[in-house]
């Protein structure tokens, strides 16, 4: 039997690896084509004659900008675009002034500005929520109002510099979305299946704490070994999880999401869930703990638990599957009730497996969540 | 009473603030200082005839490099320089097959050597050890590769342009690495005092809970409200303190840290503190549930309990100090025998308190941890 569940381990293993591995392989191949495609401006005379040696800038943009998400692409390319346009409509008004003061004052105009806007954005981009949503953007400002004032000092027609610039990271920019939405990958879905995976994580890592608790009755010296690593990733899953909903609200409507959906409450899910997942680790360091009951008197409560355990994970189990497919969950209605009733249960038992009723106190909170969604 | 403390507070707050708003203050001044310098490369007419359009290069690397932290900046200007000079070298090459496969054979080779190597480095990106540590310059060596491959089309000297660019993208850095070593920020002593503080951390939030769950006798009604937002920042802090430690690595000898330095405990410590953040979370849940005992059996254990609730947070906060000030911890050897002491008294009560003694459990883990350092 232990064979059979390593066979089946590697080959999930394997299922996993490898699709995460095909969408690994398409953003790749997408990438080179999205190059290629941007080489053109350089490879095909004519329409190298129209751009020149500003078609670098489109290249550039592909390579910055196009990112493993669509959304992400989409929000970076944006933050690239206003940042340009800002960065070099200041620059330009700069230069302008500069042009206007003479050698020396031109000179200083220069210095000054550069110092100031630049000290100026760098401390914008240390505020949280500018940081987290358009540091990017802020960058190119940067680089793009220092290029513009400072070789407005030496070429005369900056305007028509910044025109063509921006028309050629325009062009890198198209190229990018073009080429992401073939095949798009979605951060929406990621966030939308990473959340209800979430749930079956817990349960495993829940129904491997009872079962080891009760196995050690076989073999005692061995230290109990639980995989907690489903648990533990839950856990650390917060800056990934904000990321990704960041990314989500920038897609477009698409599959089963429209525009506006509600990504905030995954995120308060994921919340509530990794509170779930610090009781299941501490839940383990208790079952692992030396000061437990002797063998015999937890067989004396191994059936009740066995059952509470497995419910648990039942539970938690139908309601990721219920979010997986987007249904109302009906087995809060179902199970709401048939959980209290195994608290009041085990409540009468002695009160040694405390923590287990710890557990069933936060698996209800999770029915409140529900609510919401 | 209460107004004092949060008199205190505003007042830690705001000194809080006020120490790091200067360091972000600092940082905004050193960027663009050195805004500045690289700017005279533009500005300056014997620097810009031997320079050229290139200084632009130069502009751009201190943009994009220049980081908060010390390491960072190391780290991603080696990475840039390592990425230009791999991807320039293998545009060379490309370039110069291609300028010998004839017209259409160039175009070709162009075309399927970008879309090659674009996948390729592009697909490396997503491995999660090269994404750690490389990311940024394989971004680099994609962008530099393609720009030398197909501006190679067009311009014979490539040889010549790319070492210029080269040139350029060094004094870039070395501005940076300049200006960033004037009151530098170190990653090392972020992570350093972060770790430290984590420990207090824990330690008010342990007491706040103890506290709140003693003082519900006086009025009922009121849900306790517990201020676990320290112990959340703990719980979350996996990422923020893994890219700590990597730039910490590339950080020279400074201060109180010599090359070597073994960065990799912190972590270590990170995680177990992580573990505790989580069972103090779900102490807290245990404390605000609504299956404890009533306020008679509470005071009945009342004594005991604060007792070592103060000794665990007292240890905690000599631990942390002992870490900032990187001294041998003593209070290993006084404490240990301390708490057995008490762990063993409390196992004589009822049980009624189990998750008290589960906190204990992970506390002793940490004296198990502190030989490490």
């Amino acid at each position: 039997k232990p064979k059979l569940s390593f066979i089946d381990i590697v080959s999930s293993l394997k299922d996993r690896t490898s699709k995460c591995d095909m969408r690994k392989i398409i953003h790749s191949v997408k990438v080179g084509l999205a190059l290629v495609l941007v080489s053109l401006l350089y490879l095909l005379d004519p329409l190298f004659q129209k751009v020149g040696q500003n078609a670098m800038w489109a290249i550039m943009t592909v390579v910055v900008v196009f990112e493993f998400y669509a959304g992400a692409t989409l929000s970076k390319g944006i933050n690239r675009a206003i940042g340009t346009v800002l960065g070099g409509g200041l620059g330009c008004m700069a230069a302008i002034l500069a042009d206007k003061s003479g050698e020396i004052g031109g000179a200083l105009v220069v210095g000054i500005s550069v110092i100031v806007i630049g000290a100026g954005a760098t401390y914008s981009r240390m505020i949280p929520s500018v940081k987290k949503r358009y540091d990017y953007g802020v960058m190119i400002f940067i680089l793009t109002f220092n290029l513009v004032v400072v070789s407005g000092v030496r070429a005369d027609k900056i305007m028509k510099l910044a025109g063509e610039r921006l028309s050629t990271i325009g062009m890198g920019f198209a190229v990018c979305i073009f080429t992401s939405f073939i095949y798009p990958i979605w951060a929406s879905d990621e966030l939308h299946s990473s959340t209800a995976s979430k749930f079956d994580k817990l349960a495993s890592s829940i129904q491997g704490c009872l079962e080891e608790y009760f196995k050690i009755a076989d073999d005692k010296e061995k230290q109990p070994t639980i995989d907690v690593s489903g648990c533990k990733s839950v856990l650390h899953s917060k800056s990934s999880d904000e990321s990704l909903s960041n990314f989500a609200k920038w897609e477009p409507w698409h599959g089963k999401f429209g525009f506006f959906y509600p990504w905030e409450k995954y995120l308060q899910i994921g919340e509530v869930l990794r509170e779930l997942a610090a009781s299941v680790l501490s839940f383990k360091g208790c079952v692992q703990s030396v000061r437990q009951p002797s063998t015999t008197q937890r067989d004396s409560i191994k059936e009740l638990c066995e059952t509470i355990g497995l419910s648990i994970a039942w539970i938690l189990k139908e309601v990721g599957e219920s979010i997986r497919d987007m249904k109302i969950c009906r087995t809060k209605v179902l199970i709401s009730p048939r959980t209290q009733c195994m608290i009041q249960e085990l409540s009468l038992l002695v009160k040694t497996l405390e923590n287990s009723t710890e557990n069933l106190g936060l698996a209800s909170f999770i029915f409140h969540l529900l609510e919401l969604v």
